[in-house]
């Protein structure tokens, strides 16, 4: 049986908190095996768990705020739009992807696809 | 060569109007041939013509309004927010769906999914 709402509800804000302050380990434990990760949408889709990993491994350093704007859950997936800040040298980068994610039985993520550009930064 | 991000959003802000005020033709038209429409996520995946313009028929008659909340376009996909609001008998339904839209190489949609459930409908 598919994940139910509030399950995958819970997974998505932990995602979008874990992104600000969690740890990549953290973060890919929210990964079911087997798991891809297309950040942005149009790149390299990611397979292993262990590109996965360094991807958000990336972020580790990064001093980030996260907040989740809007969620959709339909039929086992999620659509959310979610901002991202990231402050660095006194400058705050801002980008809100909607993430699209889908799920296991048990909730955990088995696709990761990330909607954004370059343009879609903002500096301030 | 994949459509450009700047026909993708002619697209987009063209299907959102005609959401409003259009004919099912009209919308119908925005899409490529052999063009799949799942709506919500989760439901039949409407694959034919025929069953298309028959899903969009349904809101021919109705008292629409549409805005654009937001947009992101990657590797010639679009996801993006927005509003549908329905006016029935002085009753306001406001439904606020994410949708996904894959594109031909000439801004056609190829297929359009849409992320919401009926826990989402607001009335006013």
């Amino acid at each position: 049986m598919a994940a139910s709402r509030e399950r995958i509800r819970e997974v998505v804000d932990r995602y979008v908190g874990l992104v600000a302050s969690g740890t990549a380990a953290e973060i890919v434990d929210l990964y079911a095996e087997g798991a891809t990760v297309e950040d942005p949408v149009g790149s390299d889709v990611l397979k292993t768990r262990e590109s996965i990993t360094a991807f958000y491994s990336a972020l580790e350093g990064l001093e980030q705020r996260t907040r989740l704007l809007a969620v959709r859950i339909a039929g086992g997936e999620a659509a959310f739009h979610f901002e991202v800040q990231t402050v660095a040298d006194g400058v705050t980068y801002t980008l809100a992807p909607f993430d699209v994610m889908t799920f296991d039985d048990d909730g955990r993520i088995t696709s990761m696809r990330a909607y954004w550009g370059d343009d879609d930064m903002t500096i301030g």
